[in-house]
């Protein structure tokens, strides 16, 4: 268990629906995570559209867009990226996400990561268990699981791990 | 650490964006646990209106509903309620979510918990650690992260683990 926490990149390979990127930044932005939009996407990232979208936390987090996945490939494909699939052999709770930085990849809603990308990296393939084959999370809900398990992992550092009431107090 | 898996009660009080719900239900669908709406809800769950709303997983979940908080806690007061607030004084992952079953509750996205049942109950509201007071997560994404807490904690017993390429094969 580690106390440094690492810096978490969020890493969407061509997202599909607007309302799982703004829910997916809010996560980052709640969490000093980096957002890694690779394209295409299946939405416009311009300012009107993305305040339309309710994707209100856009202005807080640190983004970062990619024309591609070979474009991003070409740029990152040294560091370890975390492929998240509910095609993976491994728990994603089973593997040490340590410091200093954590790369965790998604695929889109509808396909998720392509499988020649999978099976090229068998080992860094994790799944976030579920009861079947056919029932699936989210993807931001897929997101936010696998942010706090490295945040959790890292002992929550230099995070507020206590709040206070606001009108009554503790 | 158990190795049998509690059955998991997700609580909403008062919902109010039934898009929030329907991501819930799906966490409840792939994960088997049990969804209990307390109103009023800020949306119709008749059938018409859940299948605009893209609730496609309804039909899979087991859900429970109440008029009321009072309602909810005349019959589960005497459960071990633990509450989720930005307010809590204990972080989530500290605790230790035994079975035989397991209670997580979760305000309105406006408001979350009234502050008199945090007050009156300050051992089990738990706080999912984040950057500062301002952000927080969207409500659907903090119930992910709490059921694969208590997952997480059980070992996934009796949960799919590992999955399998499609078209290629590992």
């Amino acid at each position: 268990m580690e106390s440094l926490r690492p810096k978490i990149n969020v890493v969407l390979f061509e997202p599909e629906i607007p309302q799982n990127t703004g829910n997916i930044a809010r996560t980052c932005a709640a969490t000093g995570s980096v957002l890694h939009l690779v394209g295409p996407l299946g939405f416009s990232i311009d300012e009107k559209h993305v305040r339309r979208a309710g994707l209100d936390y856009w202005p807080d987090v640190r983004i970062r867009t990619y024309d591609s996945i070979d474009g991003f490939m070409s740029e990152n494909g040294d560091k370890k990226l975390w492929y998240f699939s509910t095609k993976g052999l491994h728990c994603y709770s089973d593997v040490d996400f340590g410091p200093p930085e954590v790369w965790l990849v998604f695929g889109k809603e509808s396909a998720g990561i392509p499988e020649p990308i999978l099976k090229a990296s068998p080992d860094t393939c994790l799944r976030i268990p579920m009861l079947g084959e056919t029932r699936s999370l989210n993807l931001s809900n897929s997101v936010a699981v696998a942010v706090y398990e490295v945040l959790r992992q890292s002992s929550f550092a230099g995070m507020k791990t206590a709040g206070q009431l606001h009108r009554l107090s503790w």
